[in-house]
């Protein structure tokens, strides 16, 4: 597809500057663009790589604008409004309807006549699938699971029982929505399964990726709200619950039972405990495990970074004995008669 | 199915307080509970909601049973007798023999008659179902694996070669056994590949999650034991070993021939090094790191609780200087002729 | 396969100790020999094991080679050399050519004659599929897929649009390449997809473990060298380049946009922050994070061992007080007129 500069900036609601007939065919990083390509520039860091774009155009804001080479479509919010054109340059394919022949699809199915269903594809009684989705090769719905409008299952993906999505969601290779939570009784010795009979459910515009697991609820459900988007490999555990437009990168574990708020921002590879609750608008740095209920918006962290390993093992053995060094400080202090100080309390526990 | 209070204490072995002709057709969280619903109480924490249950009766704790409003069942161990009762009321679906026309089974693989094979699922030459198992769709069982008596493979599982299942296993989609373990040899700057030749025995009753993998043995096989509870998005490597009724939660890592004892208990995202050894009923929290054999029954951590953000960095800054910090205190020691003591020993290293 | 103890060493450039007629039938590990069987010693820490071995030959080097009581072949590198001994006598099936008729290949994909596709695979237009590559069950290549020769699907592959193989790689089941990046603009509250429009590349000779999922870039694409070898439920994230012959282990997350140089050793579950580059020759520790650059060969750490869990609650509760114990030997220091000294100027920050 090919269009006008000019066309982008009335579609889109971008101030224009810059010859409008700008033909514009593709997209391209800023550092590394070509003629009829679009970039942006969203972070003032790369405000160098602006300067030699060999881009056709570029997005950005008010700010930057004045430094531009090139034409430009100003906004308020560049990164969001290149994310539109793109999608608008390379549209997903579309869906064609129909039922693939190898796909294994119960009579008792409900597919919407404008759905697609892939090769391969194993759909059991009582499923429904709504308007224009699709659902890729090798994707698994078990019986009862209702699939919204809109939604692309790319491929190989696995909706256990009790399963429901809204619309325009789309799941990545690989993800497993509802198989069992982990609920187990010990009982002298040995583990009874807890049976798990809740559903998961999934709220509009969701994104969820490759291989993330989610389990269904042991008696209600885990819900994903509207607009979340999960990242690859991560894990939400039974009776979770994920608020509206929060977003997780990957590897994350989120334990039983944990609500998460709205508009969190949680990082890499991250863990909570079970039963925990995490407010609205709260942002986690990679690598932190939170214990506790957080009540406060703000950004926590327990991220360490790494350092070159002799130094790594000479603060280890340090940490590992620090009770001794407060011991040696109160021995000081106490030789110096400092301990009436309150700052010292804290050692008699 | 609907059943009277009475036969379920008749049944489970627990005392009735109350009508025994209360009827009960389904199970339900204390909070949320409703007519006809059985619901539990295993933690005095929640003695309150039991107070303004809407259950039409629970299970619960000799001490805890005065206190209940509604009928109830008293147990020792009233979580179990609740997991026991849900699997009576909601029993999994009967597996249904016989082999769906869309599954690639070789004629030399020997599927027990009684034994299901789903839709999709492809079963190579050698493999061996027992009897009454469920193979659900998009399973793949390479050549001479074994699959024992009434185990259930939910959906898309693949079972590599030199894979071997006891009975009354469960496995969730995804997860993957047999693939080969990670063993290169480095030389002279490549990485070359150590055949993988050994198996993966899992014992009966085992449960597996969604997309855990277990590798296969390099020479001898990699083994978890009977009654192992395994979550999601595990990660046991070639040789290890799983010590029979230990549970681990998901995203934990087992390296190499680590050998982890009986009825160990293993929280989320732990790390063991490899070739160490844990004995019977240890316990380690999630998030930690073993790099060591243990030897002692205990529990053992290495979580370090998240912070808000600008607490932790001057916690982090502190900890980076904690040489210093040390240096510090050893020169107040000097100036106060304090370094004789044994306490300061240490620092002599 | 049986074959001389004189013929492996011809083959493998070994020198031989012992009688040449030794017959070899397999391989078995030190202390779990038995007739017929190689075996090989590469680290001293088990010589003692040598002295019983039951195995009939034993792969080794110089120094040990006086040592053995049985038939030996002598190698500079004796594990390397007995990895490729395994290799010759346990050679991987070989790959039967052809198309199992379950298999759904769209009549626009170009697979070479001499490759397998395996049942149930599923095959997009325009894909390509090189010589003698194996295309195992159930495996899905996407529109445009192109697969180098000798690469061997296992089983449950994934192919996203924009991937590429080169040749002689090795990929286990529910491997996912080419999912979308994690691409999203914040505007106003929720979250516009970017979309994914880069590929995957995938050099010669690289090995990915099960579960392990590789996206593709936003714009470029993410690249992973030649001979690189990836552990199980790996995070690969859009744009991330991992240099040629480096091994990553498993649970280990690299971030968008990350570098990592050539023969870089990465333990497991260790996490890298996104857009930082790692030179050629780095080593880290399983379970460190890396939040920075790192422009020198080196070894790189921050793990944390584990304790019995009082003594690290003790430890953790003082490392949350750290501020605290310099606050206090900061006081010490000045009762005692010491604070002139450079070893203190790094308080006053």
């Amino acid at each position: 597809m090919s269009v006008s500069l000019g066309e982008l900036a009335v579609r889109f609601g971008c101030e224009l500057r810059g010859d409008p007939d700008t033909r514009i065919d593709g997209v391209a990083p800023l550092g590394a663009g070509r003629e009829h390509a679009l970039s942006f520039l969203a972070n003032p860091r790369y405000l160098r790589a602006l300067a030699t774009t060999r881009a056709s155009a570029v997005v950005l804001d008010r700010a930057s604008a004045a430094s531009s080479p090139v034409p430009c479509l100003v906004s308020d919010n560049p990164y969001a409004t290149f994310a539109r054109i793109a999608a608008y340059l390379f549209p997903p394919p579309p869906v064609t309807p129909g039922i693939h022949p190898s796909a294994v699809v119960d009579r008792a199915a409900r597919i919407d006549p404008t759905a697609h269903v892939g090769a391969c594809a194993v759909i059991e009684a009582g499923a429904q699938i709504g308007a224009r989705s699709f659902v890729g090769p090798h994707c698994f719905l078990a019986s009862g699971v209702v699939v919204g409008a809109d939604v692309r299952l790319v491929a190989r993906v696995c909706l256990g029982e009790g399963v429901s999505l809204g619309s325009r969601i789309v799941i990545h290779p690989g993800a497993v929505l509802g198989a069992d939570g982990f609920g187990f009784a010990p009982d002298r010795g040995v583990f009874v399964k807890v049976p798990q009979l809740g559903g998961v459910r999934i709220g509009d515009d969701v994104e969820i990726g490759a291989n993330t697991t989610i389990d269904r609820g042991a008696l209600g459900d885990t819900i994903v709200e509207e607009g979340v988007k999960l990242d690859n490999l991560i894990q939400i555990a039974h009776n979770a619950r994920i608020g509206a437009h929060t977003v997780i990168a990957a590897s994350t574990g989120v334990s039983g039972s944990v609500t998460i708020g709205r508009r969190c921002m949680i990082g890499g590879a991250v863990g909570f405990a079970g039963h925990i609750s995490i407010c609205d608008d709260v942002s986690i740095a990679g690598y932190s495990v939170i214990t506790h209920t957080i009540k406060r918006p703000g950004v926590y962290s327990g991220l360490i970074p790494s350092e070159e390993i002799s130094t790594w093992r000479r603060i280890v053995a340090r940490l590992k004995r620090i009770e001794l060094l407060a011991a040696r400080v109160a021995a000081v202090e106490q030789k110096l008669n400092m301990r009436a100080s309150g700052a010292q309390s804290e050692d008699d526990e």
